[in-house]
């Protein structure tokens, strides 16, 4: 469990006023561990929510902005500024915040997808950021420790040579058109706020990470069949795509949020010469581990197998405790918090980047072209 | 339960001698239920192994035939001939037999795929049996009593309209070079002897046949990577295909033999617009039933739900108890037995036909040429 | 599988007529291997539906009998005669046939309990077969192959010495009072047919019998709570049972016909010094092993495990391909034909008893004497 | 979520130093939701222990304590005192503080069970807290969004009356004996610090509670059989005790230290007369629910039910997404914080009161002594 001998890093947010989803996820991740204390924020677009919002989470009445650029540089020139920002707002959103913190020397906490078009993904990609602000991208399946052994069993060499990998992630939440109301279904399926992808860059994005993550394979190319289901819909709300990796492999990624009966289905399977592996979102503390004529093992989260120190800070409690989604979500928080302190080195690497964010564009704009040239093989970038 | 009021169906056999994993299970599956006997054989074209076989499984001397024509004429002149012959051969002498039987005026129970090659597809196709001989095509798994319970949700409206269909169908028995004495290997990575599909012939199949078994969508178009993984390998052992289908459904089947850790992990969802249903066969008497905005219901076979007529006969014990292969195998043969003796019309209609294994051979067809076509959506027929 | 190398064994059956549960699976098991033909019945009491079940299943006219006598005394008497007879009465009805049959020098397959009272029970125990006729008791659930196997497990040491037992028998088919025409309500429910015991005598039995028959160990005492939740009914409905076996070992066992949503679900779990198994009847082709310290592995009949012989029989199939109770109640039908023909002396110890019933009903009535006594610690016999 | 639109609540903490696990978990507990903000502590009775830890977390210096009850006196006497505290020590260290605290007028938060014997459990509910300072006792399960809706469907009458519960909660870490420098199973295993139970106090009393909880049914008497299996272990570390409810229902709970392959087992299942509900902890997302002559239904946390108010605070992210042990553990911390401000009259009678733990105590002491007493059924109190 991480340390917490000092004092908490200074945290700011743009986004997540009252009624966000992600937000509110993001606050208590960066609660969970004691590693970060929230102190300012630009909490909403409109002045009114962002300052009840602020109120309501005990932000100093100074400290809640409007803008998110007056808190960049006001924040930059106090003396007790934050230190990080997290940056929850919806996808079209995310650069130019991203860039005005990290120029200001704030390091950035972004949720994914890194933008809502390729051509900020690669602006922001070119930001230089000062003093060497660092940058997250919360991907945070990757913060699961199974995940993480999972990654470390493919680099050990334990699975052989990569062969398969089938990766999907059905929900059904928007089987039938929206509520007028429901912000989160707004504006994930308005292309103004979301960009070119639906399905694909609300959660095929992330199943695309976590393969790429687990496996560590280059995508050489993909074929793509977009849907929209649901009558009017502008955005695609099932995906199914077809994987070529660099070296041979082969995979399959499915996402959908009109698959009736799946909550957050995310699976992820890998198919090695020698091993293979089989993780479910669902009860994140269990993955198989199947070796070519032998049983399969259910291996447990911090249970009867060698943790490594990668997964490690992931196992707050024992074995058949369940730990979810938000302890996961923490673990990036709190493994980014020993960066920011200079004490991470053993985690650089292991926390999604911007480069990852830029890879996640390339490949929704590539299952994009794919999909409009009749799922023709379309390389990324 | 079937009712066995007369005297067996006098069965014969084509293929299945000593040391054959299929010849077996039918045998098996011809005798659960009580309406067939065994009493004539043509098990091996090796002579002696046809003798040997045919006295270990008690067959009169004069009723073990080394050559499946001679089988065909004799007993078709007998008057205690058999009335039905089960072909258990590998796929290429599929076709031989099966014409030659139903000319003969006897009805063909024959394993699946269809033929080895398209041709011999239709060539069958336009046979003329005598006597109005019938064909089944052992597609087992359509015997499963939630199988059928799933193909009369769709056809009721439960689902509402079809939008996304996965299915898969991995195996990991091959995922090394095979034994050179392992005679299901041998023949299944033979070109000579499987036909022009690998993986995609022996379960691929399997799986577009349950898919479309339960959803009654026709094909509109398939687009396929097939690979053979393991060096050497003339035919594929892996199969990454997305299905379009007439009407807007779109599909995704993986079938493979190199996942480390998969037996036989055949498993179907489909979604609709309305309500999902998910199942696997390796618990085939569970199925879940998800209804939009409901909670998730898990159907049982025989349990406490309506079981529709086509779905009765499987349900031999009381739920709770499971039933499996080799009772939905048996299924099959009782209710052929059942249109065999003209008591079978509600069966019509149930059963995989000629016509099936044609589709399933255009279908194999179709998706080697998709993926010799580097993945183009591909017709099939 | 079994080799079919001569002529079926001649079976007759008493009771199991027209819509009987258990005569019908007798009759599957008898047939899945093709080791038994059944020619001879007294199916009922009552003479026409013995004439007409008999009429049903082919039975040759001479053969329908309407009094188990008359057909022990004539079956025995045919050069073709019956070898072996199926007892699957009600229980009180299990007595006298099956002395009558083993004085005949007939083979006996006697559905469980053994008797309706312990008396019964003993005074079998004292028949004198004729020509060595043998006993099987059909504990159906023996038959699983992964019981097989964790019988082995613990033989062999795997577990250690074995320290906690929990066995349970779920249903809830009488959770509400039974239809007036249920005829399996019936007598389960009718002291004067199923004897002492409700849901002890109709499940707890085959919980006891599989606890014991997997660890082999001999019971000391039981402490018993029986209760029939449903107004009215005279015998128990639910039972609670604490286990204490010679040598130190502990256990639990539950059966109930009231527990809402349980179909028949079986379960055993052992634990040892070094080892636990884990195994469900729902999916009988899984088991779990858990080695301290280790990864739990999941054991698959027929999978990557070295199959005891004992097991062999009962994998029909590969692994993956689910069996069930159906094939676990052939293996032992096939397995004591073996032992008929003088073949299976590796079978003798493997298959259930008249001693293993005659303790069955020594756990029955002690378990009711010890209910009767507020629980307290009472031996068996 | 909860709202935190206030500071957050001062809370000290008694024990949870250096390498303690329960402390830790109250730690993330409290910071969860933001309620809490951990500002002193006595975090051990060793002087140089509790100076470190104190430092590591972050807490002045002065307000570092080595002795309880000087931090109980100079807190209460501070303008910025705790207004909350947290005793996180051994068993046999819960009574002392949590009356100093009381009679101080600060809150107690305390683990479980309430004490190490029944004379300090009964002292403590006498003692008359300063200020109307209130208990908690962290019976975590009790914390579960399920447990709750569980408990809401047995008020609500769902399940009809009750009949069968069964409860258990099996773990394997003591199977063998534990190393010496396990500091966890020192004290859990030594009676001077743990009380008259072992797994009994340590999981049983969570797994009584948990029944209770959820039932609400009053317990009329335990039959116990205990035993301790590892040699010279002094508590028992395996449970077996069949319940009698009044009313009529009837139960069994199984604890284990020694059941090997299980982690933290947790599991209930009630049965009543028209209704059953199944739970397991290590998915604790998901609950069976199932009426009489339907189809099983799994609820899942968030997802397609209506959640009661009594179970809302404890979804803080989508259905599907999993929450765990240490969410439910903060439920209990973020609802007595609203309690503890005034606002939490909707949560009084779903934490786990002082009265609750005194009843424990009692479960404990039943068991131990019916154990003794060749398991007689003995009531409470």
């Amino acid at each position: 469990m991480a340390k917490n001998t000092r004092r908490p890093i200074r945290l700011g947010m743009v986004g997540g006023g009252t009624g966000a989803f992600i937000g509110a996820v993001h606050r208590i991740a960066s609660r969970l561990d004691g590693d970060y204390q929230l102190v300012a924020g630009a909490l909403s677009s409109r002045p009114e929510v962002a300052k009840q919002s602020g109120a309501e989470l005990g932000l100093a009445e100074d400290r809640i902005y409007t803008d998110f650029e007056d808190m960049a540089r006001v924040e930059a020139g106090r003396e007790d500024g934050i230190e990080a920002v997290a940056i929850v707002t919806p996808n079209h959103m995310h650069f130019a915040p991203a860039k005005a913190f990290l120029e200001a020397g704030i390091h950035v906490i972004c949720d994914k997808p890194l933008t809502a078009s390729l051509e900020d993904a690669y602006a922001l990609q070119k930001v230089q950021p000062k003093n060497g602000a660092k940058f997250l991208l919360t991907h945070n399946y990757t913060g699961f420790p199974l995940i993480r052994q999972a990654r470390e069993l493919v680099r050990s060499g334990a699975l052989g040579k990569i062969r398969v990998v089938q990766v999907e992630y059905p929900q059904d939440w928007l089987a039938v058109p929206a509520a007028e109301d429901n912000k989160q279904a707004a504006w994930r399926t308005d292309p103004a706020k979301s960009g070119a992808g639906g399905a694909i860059g609300d959660i095929g994005t992330h199943a695309y990470n976590l393969a790429r993550y687990v496996t560590g394979l280059k995508t050489a190319a993909v074929a793509a069949d977009l849907d929209a289901f649901v009558p009017g819909r502008p955005l695609d709300d099932n995906v199914n795509i077809m994987l070529r990796f660099q070296g041979g492999a082969k995979g399959m990624l499915w996402a959908s949020q009109v698959a009736v009966g799946c909550e957050n289905g995310l699976q992820l399977r890998v198919y090695g010469e020698k091993a293979g592996i089989e993780w479910r979102q669902d009860n994140p503390n269990y993955m198989w581990f199947s070796e070519f004529g032998k049983p399969r093992q259910l291996l447990t989260r911090g249970g009867a197998i060698d943790t490594p120190p990668a997964a490690a800070m992931g196992v707050r409690i024992p074995a058949g405790h369940p730990e979810g989604y938000l302890e996961a979500f923490a673990t990036l928080y709190s493994q980014f918090a020993a960066i920011i302190r200079g004490e991470g080195a053993e985690f650089e690497g292991l926390l999604p980047t911007l480069d990852d964010g830029v890879e996640g564009m390339e490949f929704i704009m590539a299952a994009v072209k794919s999909s409009q040239d009749d799922s023709r093989w379309t390389k990324l970038g």
